[in-house]
């Protein structure tokens, strides 16, 4: 069935509906790369006009696909058919409210943005996705992003005290407080950070701040043993630091930084670590001292701490060069985002060499050490189709081995479209019929972002790549 | 219908069910002091037992209510008729795994003893609700309890990391992950956690730990001006120093503590504050110092720092002769956990020395200042059912005062039935409804603890009180 244009385009203004085919295009794509085509896009300009167009869809049976700046990694935005909803136009910082250490945002605020209005008022935002420059709180609310910062200061959904929300029924309703403390009911706003768009738009965030550190010292330490890396990790935590960042980058992904920038990486190395501490000036000379010890102790051959900004950037340019870095070894790659308790990381580490062996592959894993967050990239040509056979095999072990060691699919990207085949893996067929049930009370008819979370086949996952 | 008690008994044992007039009577109480007699009391040592009895109560039609120590404050655990289900069996700490910082409890560990458990490995449950010494871990998830640490570490939602839980239908299932990390489907763990024993009961929790403090320093200072108290909490914040705990007394509080244990408490004050620092040594000593600086440049008449054990335990005297001194005024108490941004703590104090003028009431605040939760305290004579009316008049007005500042109704108690007619002035019509919408879709028979959150009748708050 088509969509109801008319009624749509009197609900939001004629300028803020298109079916241009070029839009359609630039709307069709997520940064998981995968490519579906709406219907027309909607750009929206108030809760009001989202719960009308809601309301809409629930009468002529048309699904809303809710996208804030498309940066997800999962396909969770992305639409088959049906109308994209385009949180764009809901941009202002409604309130910063300094004292009570808190602000209201509408969704399609760009989360870097957002940080610097707060970071000039002395507070501090926490979660840092690495498309922070571009990607929206309200996207990063529907996907729970995570960042490097999370060994610290948590995730998305530990900043999160409320929202205003259109749900599938069309019904706006406002979830939360915006106070820490808050127990009135069952905890929606909790439900509905990560739940990609499935059960509601969200047109007001309630979120937490913080002060900001007054003060960033930053340290790299070189392991030749990844398990001497990991007990690092524990051994600092242990001696009660709790750094804001922990980046450790394997023995492959030096190796491929070093190829590209020649920096007089150790290529011989197991493993790198960057790590960060945060607060009063005060401490963090004798914290940084004393994580060079720790990491001296556990068997670093080499460690560098940077006294200046310059020094920092210096230390932080491997890090930063991993992804043009990899692009250099194969055009595309599968970026999985696995997490295990972060002592079992040598065991990921271990058992990711062997994958690569066994499939012939290039893997590469980096990420967030002190919340056993590893990026594991599955270096690709998707023009191969067996390599990208021998791929798909591979994510599939790597999920199994994953879960032996106690850990979750996805620490910070979600299910979405990619991840569905894979969902009942993790939350077992009770888990995933309670979930399903909870989505059938909410949106009985389907109209919220379908297609995503409870599909089990894979056969949208092949090709149609971009 | 009677309960079949040959099945439960063949399930649970017949040592672990009883109908003894005295056992029923034990379990007919909590906090609250309200009073509802079940027809029996079953204490099961397994999950799958639990989920036998749960099944079961699918086929037969009666009313599970899952019970840890009952010392919640809001009946949540009551039972009208119906089988209570006492966790108490199911009390082992699992696992502390130092390494990952987490640890796995059964429901039935006492929440204190878990905490001594974890300190001597150097580690820190935070949550820290008043009932500790007896109130169990489940009984905390399932209330999303809170306590005077909250403004520093969070509460019991930010530690909770995973769930085993027993659905209503019976079905076992886990939810979260042992990371911080996890963003695979919906949040079942958050939902549960808060969701009091209506949506299942939790047969094993995977808790976030955190490393010790290496130390603590406390500091009271008194306030002529309750607004300059407020104050001060806001500036000490700015200045980047997160106390671990700030408790507030107000004037009707100081006055009534002063009367019970004559220390010289400044009884013309209108707030008293109690501030911990908690962290590395060597920056505490600063931090006292200039947190002390702050209060006097708001307006304190006085600050005293403790610099030994035997001085904060002076200091803390005050705040724990609370209790007792407030049965020395009234044999009853209507204890209101409202909570409103923090710099609203003088407003709200105001408007309820206003209401207890307008009907004749003692009302005394105190609590918990950095996050805004003020235990509202309506001294009461049950046994005068004129004071007991206009009590019952100030409550509802103080609830519309709290939302008039933006608070909330309930900041760590919860709703269970004390405050079920009043659930719906905060989450508004389309709130209750999706609540309802999930509690009907995991609970179809309404078999898990009916008659919390969702009735809006208030028969059942008059007479029967214990």
């Amino acid at each position: 069935m088509p969509l109801p244009l008319k009624e749509i385009r009197s609900i939001v203004g004629k300028e803020h509906l298109s079916t241009a085919p070029e839009d359609l295009h630039c709307y069709s794509f997520d940064a998981s790369k995968m490519h579906f085509r709406p219907e027309a896009v909607a750009f929206p300009g108030s809760a009001a006009e989202i719960s009308e167009l809601v309301k809409l869809a629930n009468r002529e049976r048309f699904a809303i696909f809710p996208r804030g700046s498309g940066s997800g990694m999962v396909g969770a935005c992305l639409a088959k058919g049906g109308l994209v909803l385009v949180t764009n136009r809901l941009n202002r910082i409604i309130e910063i409210d300094a004292d009570n250490m808190i602000a209201v945002v509408e969704p399609g605020v760009v989360t870097g943005d957002f940080q610097k209005a707060v970071s000039k008022m002395g507070l501090l935002y926490p979660p840092d996705p690495a498309s922070l420059p571009f990607s929206t709180m309200g996207g990063n609310v529907a996907m729970c992003s995570g960042g490097p910062k999370a060994v610290k200061y948590g995730v998305t959904r530990d900043y999160i005290l409320g929202l205003e929300v259109v749900l599938p029924t069309g019904d706006i309703v406002r979830t939360g407080t915006r106070t820490m403390k808050g127990v009135v009911g069952y905890d929606l706003t909790r439900l509905m950070t990560g739940s990609e768009g499935t059960l509601g738009i969200f047109t007001s965030i309630i979120v937490r701040l913080v002060p900001a550190p007054e003060s960033v010292r930053t340290i790299t330490a070189v392991f030749p043993k990844i398990d001497d890396a990991a007990r690092a990790v524990g051994e600092i935590l242990k001696n009660r630091i709790i750094p804001s960042t922990m980046e450790l980058l394997d023995q492959a992904t030096i190796q491929a930084v070093e190829n590209y920038i020649n920096a007089g990486l150790p290529s011989d190395a197991e493993a790198m670590m960057l790590i960060e501490v945060d607060g009063p000036g005060i401490v963090l000379d004798a914290q940084i001292e004393q994580i060079g010890r720790i990491c001296q102790s556990c068997g670093a051959s080499r460690t560098e701490a940077a006294r200046t900004e310059p020094e920092r950037e210096k230390l932080w340019q491997a890090r930063r060069s991993i992804s043009p870095a990899l692009g250099r070894i194969k055009p595309g790659k599968i970026n999985e985002d696995v997490t295990v308790p972060r002592s079992k990381i040598p065991n990921l580490v271990r058992a990711v060499k062997e994958l690569a062996d066994k499939y012939n592959l290039i893997i590469v894993c980096f990420g967030h050490a002190g919340d056993g967050n590893i990026h594991t990239n599955i270096m690709l040509d998707r023009k191969n189709p067996d390599e990208a056979k021998r791929a798909a095999k591979a994510v599939e072990e790597l999920f199994k081995i994953v879960l032996d060691l106690q850990g979750t699919l996805s620490g910070e990207h979600g299910i979405g479209i990619a991840k569905s085949p894979f969902i009942e893996l993790e939350v077992g067929p009770g888990g995933l019929d309670a979930m399903r049930r909870i989505k059938e009370a909410l949106d009985p008819l389907n109209i919220m972002n379908p297609g995503k979370m409870f599909v089990p086949d894979r056969s949208f996952l092949e090709g149609d790549f971009g």
